[in-house]
C-alpha cells in the first residue's frame, strides 16, 4: 500500500472549489471573447533550446526542463513566449493585429508558500502587431471589465507609463542606467524610499537627482490631478508617455472606467525588462496582501528572439490561482455537484421508470441524475443534501402506476407528489 | 534568431480552430454536469513512486518522468490512476457514490502519427463507490447523450460483459488463462479470427474450445437478438452477467436510447486488466477507422494501491483530441474571432467615442471591439472579413456629431446609418 500524496506546492481542489473556480474560468473567458480576444492553446512541453532562448538566471532555474529521447524539454512556465513562439510560427497563418486569450497552467519550481503554488492558472490576452494608444486602452477597458464580472468590484487599475522614467533618465544623462533604476524603483512599494534612495546612490545617482526621481516616481492619484502634477521634461520619450497617458485618460474615461476605477502610479515600473511603454498592476483594495492580482504593459516587439519581423503588442494578465486562493474564502458556499434534482428509486423494478424520469428533466434543462443502488431512503437524501442539491424526486411502486412522482425540497422540506410535467415547473419556479 | 517549432507529436491549434475545440469541450462539460458529475482536476506532476505504483512494461515507458530537486517526477498520463490517488487522498472529504468528471490533457510518448499526439484531451466521467448496474446504465447514457450533444449522430455503444468470458473460461477449466485470453480477443477487429485461433491454440486451447470460443465472442447485434442467441453456461459469473446486461437493455431502453443507439458485442474485450464487469467502446459508423471514440467500464477496486477501503466503480472516457482531429474537416467553417462587431474610428478624436460605442455594443450582450490604430478602411474592412465578424460599424466625425453609426453588414454588403439602440436590434436581427 502506497500513501497516496502529491509534490510539494501541487494544489488540488475539492469539487465544490472545483466548481467555484470553474465558474470564474468561464467568466473570464466569455469577457475575453466579448471583447474580441480569440483563444489558442501552447502545448505543456516546449523544446528548451526553443522556450528558454532568451531566460537566464532565477527563471531559467525554476523551469521543469528534461530530457526525453532527444529531446530536451522544458515544461510552460508563462503565457508571454509561448505566444511569441506560437507568433512566429505560424506567421503566415494569422492575422495581424492578432489578438488573442489564452488560459492555461504554467509551472514554476518556486519555494511553495501560501497562495503561491508550483502550478497555476494565467489568464492572459494580448494585441500582438500594432502600436496604437487605443491597443493599450483596450487591454485595460478588457482587464477591468473582467475584474468587475469576477464581481470584484474593488479592484484599481495603477497604471504607468516606462516613457516618464527614460525620459527623466535622458534628462539627467543616466540612460545607461534605466535597466538598473527600473529594478530598484520597482522595490518602493515593499522596501520604501529609505532603502531605494541608499541603492540608487550606490548606483552613482547623485543626491539632487535621487531626490527628483523619488518625487517623481511617488506621484499617484487620480489621472487628471497626476497629469496636472508631472514635471515638464523635454526629452522625446517623456512627451510621448505624457501623450499616451493624457489619451489613455480619455479613453478609458470613455468606456465607462470610473476615477476610482483607475489611477496613475508612477511607482509602477514591473521589473520585467521587455515593456516598454504602458504598465500596470490591479490591487484589490479589500485584499491589498496578495500583490497585484492582473498586471501587463506595452512590449515593443514580441518576437525578436524568433522572427525577422518587428511586432510591438499590449497584454495583460490575471493571476488566476492567487486570486482564487485570497477570495475563495469570501464566496458563499458552493455546491459539491451541479445537479439540481437527484432521483431516488425505491426498488430495482421502478429503475426504468426512474430513468426516464432523469430523461424528461434533462430534456427540460435540469441537471439530474438516478441515486444508483437502492440504499435506504435517508442515506440517500443525506447524500443529496450534502451535494447540495435542492430536490429530490421520490419513485416507488406507487409512483410508477400512477405515472407520478413525489418531490422533496430539501432546502424548505417541502414535499408533494405529482405528474411529472407539474413537477418541471415546480422545480424551475423555486430553484 | 532561433527558430521557433515544437518537439514532435505536440500539436496545436489555429484560432478557428481552437474555438472549435473548446466549443466540442463546453458542450461535454455541460452535459457532464447535466448527468450529475462534479468537475475535479488533478496536478500534470505527481510523485513518480505515486502515480507508476503499479504500472509496469509498456505505459511506464511511455511516462514523461524526470527529477527535480528531490522529487521524482511523472507527467500525468491518463486520469483514472490520479482518479485514484486523489479519492484515496481526500478519502474522507469526498461523499459517495463519488462522482466526478475530469476533462484535462494527458501526456504520453508515444510514437507520433496522424491523429495521434503525445499530449491530448481525455473527458472522464466516474462513479466510485457503487457496484450496481443503475450505475453503469448511468455511465453508458452519459456517454451517449453527450456524444449526441456533440451531434455525432452515428455513435453506436458496442457493449459486453467481461463475466461471459470468465464464466465460459471458467466452465472449460480454463480461469488461469483469462488475462491473456483477454488480450488475444482483443485483437479480433484487427488481426481477424485466424490469428486469433493460432494464438489460442498456442497458449493451449483445445481446438473444440476455442471453436466455440470463437462462436461466443463473435456474437453481436441489437441486444434483445444478443440475449437471445447467447448458450447456456451454469457459472456464477456467466449467469450474473446475463442478469446486468438484461437489466441494462432495459434501463438504456427506457432512457431514451434506440436499438440502433448500442449494440451488445462479445468481442469488445478492452485490453485492460483492471476491468472486472460491464466494458464498452463507441463507434462513429461514418469514421470507424479512427477507432473507439469513448470507452470503459465498470472496475473492482479503484483504491487498491492506496487505501485499505473497498471501492468499486464504473467510468467512461471520451477520446477528445483524435476525435476533434478525425471530424474538424466535417465542421463548417469557423470563424477566427469571437467578435460579432468590430467597430472602425476614422481619425483618433473618434477613438473615444468609438470606445463608447464599443461599451454599448457589450451591454448589449454582442461581442465587439474597436481596430485598434487608424490603418486604411479597405484594410480594416479585410481584417474583419478575414477573421468571420459578420458586422462592421464605422464612426466617422459625422456619426459623432449626430450621435449615430454606420453599420456594414461584411456578409450581405448592406450599409446603414442609424442610432446605436437601432443598430444593436439591426444586428440582432440578422447574427
Amino acid at each position: 500500500m502506497i500513501t497516496p500524496r502529491r509534490p510539494a506546492g501541487f494544489n488540488e481542489l475539492l469539487p465544490a472549489d472545483q466548481m467555484a473556480l470553474n465558474a470564474m474560468i468561464s467568466i473570464i473567458r466569455l469577457s475575453y471573447e466579448q471583447h474580441g480576444y480569440a483563444p489558442i492553446e501552447t502545448p505543456a512541453l516546449e523544446l528548451s533550446p526553443v522556450l528558454l532562448a532568451k531566460e537566464g538566471g532565477e527563471t531559467a532555474k525554476q523551469v521543469y526542463r528534461f530530457s526525453k529521447g532527444d529531446n530536451d524539454l522544458a515544461m510552460r512556465f508563462d503565457l508571454t513566449i509561448p505566444l511569441a513562439r506560437y507568433t512566429a510560427e505560424h506567421y503566415h497563418e494569422l492575422t495581424f493585429p492578432f489578438r488573442r486569450y489564452q488560459i492555461q497552467e504554467v509551472w514554476r519550481a518556486e519555494k511553495p508558500q501560501a497562495g503561491r503554488y508550483r502550478q497555476f492558472y494565467q489568464c492572459d490576452i494580448d494585441i500582438v502587431g500594432v502600436d496604437d494608444i487605443t491597443a493599450d486602452a483596450d487591454v485595460l477597458i478588457t482587464a477591468r471589465n473582467t475584474l468587475k464580472a469576477l464581481d470584484l468590484k474593488d479592484a484599481v487599475l495603477k497604471i504607468s507609463h516606462r516613457g516618464l522614467l527614460t525620459g527623466f533618465l535622458a534628462d539627467k544623462k543616466l540612460d545607461k542606467k534605466n535597466t538598473e533604476v527600473l529594478r530598484i524603483i520597482d522595490k518602493l512599494d515593499k522596501q520604501g524610499e529609505k532603502v531605494v534612495a541608499t541603492e540608487l546612490a550606490k548606483l552613482g545617482l547623485k543626491k539632487n537627482d535621487i531626490t527628483e526621481l523619488l518625487k517623481l516616481v511617488t506621484i499617484a492619484g487620480p489621472a487628471k490631478d497626476v497629469l496636472k502634477k508631472l514635471p515638464t521634461i523635454k526629452q522625446p520619450a517623456f512627451t510621448k508617455a505624457l501623450l499616451e497617458l493624457t489619451q489613455l485618460n480619455k479613453l478609458l474615461t470613455a468606456a465607462g472606467l470610473k476615477s476610482s476605477e483607475f489611477v496613475f502610479d508612477l511607482s509602477i515600473a514591473r521589473g520585467l525588462d521587455y515593456y516598454t511603454g504602458m504598465v500596470f498592476e490591479t490591487v484589490l483594495t479589500k485584499h491589498q496582501n496578495i500583490g497585484s492580482v492582473c498586471s501587463g504593459g506595452r512590449y515593443d516587439n514580441l518576437l525578436e528572439q524568433y522572427h525577422k519581423e518587428h511586432l510591438p503588442g499590449v497584454g495583460a494578465s490575471i493571476g488566476l490561482s492567487r486570486l482564487f486562493s485570497a477570495i475563495k474564502d469570501s464566496l458563499s458556499d458552493a455546491p459539491a455537484n451541479p445537479a439540481q434534482v437527484m432521483v431516488i428509486s425505491f426498488e430495482s423494478q421502478q429503475d426504468a421508470y426512474a430513468l426516464s424520469v432523469v430523461k424528461t428533466l434533462h430534456q427540460s434543462n435540469l441537471n439530474a441524475f438516478l441515486y444508483p443502488g437502492h440504499d435506504k431512503i435517508g442515506k440517500q437524501l443525506k447524500y443529496a443534501d450534502k451535494l447540495g442539491i435542492t430536490f429530490v424526486a421520490l419513485v416507488g411502486s406507487y409512483e410508477v402506476e400512477k405515472e407520478m412522482i413525489t418531490i422533496k425540497n430539501l432546502k424548505s422540506g417541502e414535499q408533494k407528489q405529482m405528474k411529472l410535467s407539474k413537477a418541471v415547473q415546480f422545480i424551475r419556479k423555486n430553484l
